[in-house]
């Protein structure tokens, strides 16, 4: 299976490709960051991470792109930019015509690292030892990239279907709707947005941790 | 001056494009509702959204878009799908070399009716009015990408240029970075945005209102 892994960002956004064959041994076969200047408007570094990504598919020809789930909301700013990213990679792989899967930060440590709360070094580690690498791919955002790759690889059950963005949601009244299987960490994500519907205040889970 | 003007959703997506004189007198070029089915994987309905407004921008030309602001927070997984929707359109306006300019809800509704507080049916009857229709374009959606794009032809202070996604941001540190005038509705906006970081609280300011 080759599997595209993208960390989501406006100023460096990871773009990973790896090939995993069955008995769960991972390759890599590119990886590299789409930068965009904070000097040009942000319209115009959107098309461009999207073009890069179009680029990598491209050439590289994944069965499938797993991406990263961005979270509430440390600051509006930089999320409402990371979500439009993440808006932007979806186009590309809708146009590409390929299956989509996203997972939650811990998802990917955890299934990189065993640890849903590994440190950032923990994972780069890691990605460099699953992919038989003498160092980490750097920045980190490269790393990134490859270990939600990997995740989609050795998980697979991010993948979206019908239905609003996830697997799971949360209507208005506060009503949780789930198709298939709930992950411990989205049952903690979804736990964590009825707390802050419900009492006004933002829950830490739903912050981000650590990046 | 053509300008097509967006309100952006996942569900509904309105696309309006107007022609506005140098008397300000504007006049409906197009206006249609990119829809998408909830049966879809989200990227594939980004797709279909953004197949759409490149449609109408190679059919209308405008000379540029203007789209609403997307505020948190009612709902986590609402606004994550409606500033993905954002992102695919600022993919379009950049693939096609346009200028791209962003409003808020309140600066879309002050602008075509004097009352930054006007109800959805005040904003469509304005609108109708302006454009010298009989009645307004339906679904509301449509009626407020119309409006969208007079807001833009007749103030035309909300062009994106270098920096993150608006004039305005707030840093992590709190500092407020503003570059050129800030509007009442921004200076609100930052209000509430660094009050929620200092409280922990979700500003009713934040909220986006009657939507």
């Amino acid at each position: 299976m080759r599997v595209m892994g993208i960390d989501p960002g406006i100023t460096r956004c990871g773009v990973g490709v790896v090939d995993v064959d069955a008995s769960r041994r991972a390759t890599l076969v590119h990886v590299r960051v789409a930068r965009s200047s904070p000097q040009v408007a942000t319209h115009f570094r959107l098309r461009s991470i999207a073009d890069e990504i179009d680029e990598v598919i491209a050439a590289h020809a994944p069965e499938v792109i797993a991406i990263e789930r961005v979270f509430a909301q440390e600051n509006l700013q930089s999320v409402t930019t990371t979500m439009q990213v993440m808006g932007a990679a979806m186009v590309c792989a809708g146009r590409a015509g390929l299956p989509m899967a996203v997972y939650t930060p811990s998802e990917v440590k955890a299934a990189i690292s065993g640890n849903g709360n590994a440190s950032k070094a923990q994972v780069e580690h890691m990605v460099a030892r699953v992919l038989r690498l003498a160092e980490a791919p750097r920045p980190a955002d490269a790393a990134d990239a490859l270990a939600i790759a990997i995740c989609h690889a050795w998980r697979g059950t991010g993948l979206l279907g019908a239905g609003d963005d996830s697997r799971v949601s949360v209507s208005l009244s506060g009503k949780v709707h789930a198709r298939g299987a709930v992950t411990p960490a989205q049952r903690t994500w979804l736990a964590a947005q009825a707390a802050q519907r419900r009492t006004g205040a933002v829950d830490p889970r739903l912050r981000r941790g650590g990046r």
